[in-house]
C-alpha cells in the first residue's frame, strides 16, 4: 500500500509500505476512508520535534477488514472512528473519561494512518462504529472527529462551556476552530475567536462564533477583558501549545474561570505564583476523544454538525508533500488526503 | 494598644501601636477575642519574602466596637469572623464564589491583627457575625475558620474531594491538617495525610485520616500510587507552596483528578509539557474564604468540628517573638495569642 513517512524536518514522501497485519489477537485493521494531515504534523515538519523516517498520520475513519481472535464488538465490515491512543475502555481511568490514560493505553498506536490500512490495538475499546456505511459527504466530519473535532470538544467541556458563558478562544486552526463548534453546541451564550485570518474567522463564525478578536498576547488580553466588563472570559480555550498562548489564554480568563487547554505544550513553563493568584482552573492534556465519540457520531450522523468543513484542500495522498506545505505556510487550515 | 511589628527576619517584637480608627464608611472596628501566628508569616520570618517594619497578622474574630457610616448589616457589639481578603461580596466574581479576587478587593486590608484591635474595611461584605456571643472554647475555632480552616476547606473542594474518592494531603502544617478534617466533612472514603511527625500524624487521624505516608518526593509519590492500585489518588491537596510539594501533589494524582492547591507558590515553575500529559485539574490560589464562612461558622457552633484543636500553643501577645520561634522551629503547629 502507500503510505506517507516524513524522512525529516520539511521532507515528506509517500511510498510503498508493507500492509499492516494483526499482530496481537485484540488488533484489526481498517481501509482507511480518507486520511488528513494534523497541525500537531507541523511541529516534527518544523524541526520542532525530532523525527527520522517516521509513517505519519494518526487520525483515521474507514471499514474494518480484519479482526484478531479476541475481537468482540467490532465486526469485519463496520465503518468505525478511533482515537490516536488506543485505549481498553474499560479500566477504572477509562470508565472516567480518561481513556488517554488508559492503564493499558498505547500512545502511538494508530500511528501511519496517512496511508491505505491501519492496524488499530484494542479495537473493541479504541473504536467505534457508526450505525451504518455512511455518505461520503459525512466522511471527512466523521474523520475530524478522530482528532481535530474531539480534541475541540474536550478544550470546550475541560474550560466548562455552557449556558450563560463567555468562551474565547485562542487558535484559530482546525483544534481552536471546532473548540467554537463545541462552545455552541454546549450552549455557551458567547464565544470569542481569536484570529487575524480573514478565511478562519468566517469558519469561526458560521461555527458559532459571536465575536473576532484580532489582537494577541497582551494586547489580546486587553481586548478580552475590554469585551468582558474587565472580569475575563469565564471559559477560554487553548489550543496552540506556546508559552504565549498558554499566557494569553490564563490571563484572559477571570477568577474562579476555566482554561481548557489541548495545544500540546512546547517549551511552556508556567509560573507558580501568577497561575497561584490569577485564580484560575486548569485541565487539558491530550483529549480523550474516546470519551465524546459515540456523541459526536450521532451528531455527525444526524447531519447536526459539520466539522468537516475544517477540510479545505484535498489532495491525492500521492500529493500529501503538498499538503504538508500549504499547511506549515497557513495557505490550508487542514488537507484531506485521499487514497 | 499592643500590636506584633516584624522589623525584619527573625526580628518579631510587639510594640504600642496606635488603635485604629474608622477611615471609609464602610469600616468597621473589631477589639479581637485572640490573634493568631500564620504558617505564611514564616516566610518572610525566615528572609524568603521581603518585611520591614510591617504589622503583622491577618487571621481575626472578635466583637464590633464601631462601623462606618455605611454599614448596613454589621452592628456594634456583633461578634465577627472575617477573611484576610476584604471583598464586597455582591460583584460578578464574589457572587461566584471567589471573594478573594473581588473587583473591590483589598488584599493586606486586614493586616496588623495580631494586636488587640483591627481595622476590617468593606465590612458588609467581609464579615459574617456568629449566630450570638460564642463560649470562650470556641474562639480558637472560629479564629481558625479566618484562615487556616477557611484555605484548608477551598484546597478541599478545589481538590474536589467527595464521597467515593482516594483524597492525599500534602503538608502537615495547620492548613494541610484543616485539609484533611474538610475532606472528612465532605464525605471522603480513603484521606492519606503525608506527615513525619507523630503529633502532626495524631492530629490527622483525629481529624479523619485514614492512612499516613511518610516518605516525601519521588517515594512519596511511589508511596501513593502502591495505595490506590498504581493509579493516584483522586483528589490531593497541596498545603505547602514548594516546587517540591507541588510535583508531589500532581504526581500523586491520577489522571482526570483534581490537585487543590493553596500553599503559596515561591519560586515554583511548572513544565507545560509534564502538567499536559499529567491529565490533572489543577485549581487553587488564595483561597476565598468568605464563601465559606457562614457553613464553617455554623460546623463550629454546631460542635461538630473543632479546628481549633490545630493551636497547640498559647501565649500571650506580649510573647509573640517566642510564638514565632515554636513554630519556626516546629514546635508548634499553630500558636495562639492572647491580648
Amino acid at each position: 500500500m502507500r503510505g506517507v513517512i516524513m524522512y525529516g524536518p520539511g521532507d515528506v514522501r509517500v511510498e510503498d509500505r508493507e500492509n499492516p497485519t494483526i499482530v496481537a489477537p485484540t488488533d484489526a485493521i481498517i481501509r482507511l476512508a480518507a486520511s488528513c494531515i494534523c497541525g500537531s504534523d507541523l511541529w516534527s515538519y518544523r524541526g520542532l520535534e525530532p523525527v527520522d523516517h517516521q509513517a505519519m498520520g494518526h487520525e483515521y475513519a474507514g471499514v474494518v477488514t480484519e479482526i484478531g481472535a479476541d475481537v468482540r464488538n467490532i465486526h469485519v465490515g463496520d465503518f468505525v472512528v478511533g482515537s490516536f491512543f488506543a485505549s481498553d475502555n474499560t479500566c477504572e481511568i477509562c470508565q472516567a473519561g480518561y481513556q488517554t490514560h488508559c492503564v493499558q493505553r498505547q500512545p502511538g498506536a494508530a500511528s501511519g494512518a496517512q496511508a491505505e490500512y491501519l492496524r488499530v490495538p484494542l479495537a473493541d475499546g479504541t473504536l467505534v462504529a457508526t450505525p451504518g456505511q455512511p455518505d461520503s459527504d459525512l466522511i471527512p466530519s466523521l474523520l475530524a472527529a478522530s482528532d481535530v473535532l474531539g480534541t475541540g470538544w474536550f478544550a470546550a467541556v475541560a474550560a466548562e462551556a455552557g449556558p450563560g458563558k463567555t468562551v474565547a478562544v485562542v487558535g484559530d486552526g482546525a483544534v481552536g476552530l471546532l473548540g467554537v463548534l463545541a462552545a455552541q453546541q454546549l450552549g455557551a451564550e458567547r464565544i470569542i475567536a481569536m484570529s487575524r485570518h480573514a478565511d478562519r474567522q468566517a469558519l469561526a463564525r458560521e461555527f458559532g462564533a459571536t465575536d473576532i478578536v484580532t489582537e494577541r498576547g497582551d494586547a489580546g488580553v486587553a481586548r478580552i477583558k475590554e469585551l468582558t466588563g474587565g472580569l475575563g472570559a469565564h471559559s477560554v480555550i487553548e489550543a496552540v501549545g506556546t508559552q504565549e498562548a498558554m499566557m494569553q489564554a490564563i490571563r484572559a480568563t477571570r477568577p474562579g474561570g476555566h482554561v481548557g487547554y489541548v495545544g500540546v505544550s512546547h517549551d511552556v513553563s508556567l509560573d507558580g505564583l501568577e497561575l497561584f493568584f490569577s485564580g484560575v482552573h486548569l485541565h487539558g492534556g491530550p483529549a480523550p476523544v474516546r470519551r465524546f465519540l459515540p456523541e459526536l457520531i450521532q451528531l455527525i450522523w444526524d447531519r447536526k454538525i459539520d466539522p468537516g468543513k475544517v477540510f479545505d484542500l484535498t489532495l491525492p495522498l500521492d500529493q500529501a508533500s503538498e499538503g504538508y506545505k500549504a499547511m506549515d505556510e497557513r495557505r490550508a487550515i487542514k488537507v484531506l488526503l485521499q487514497a
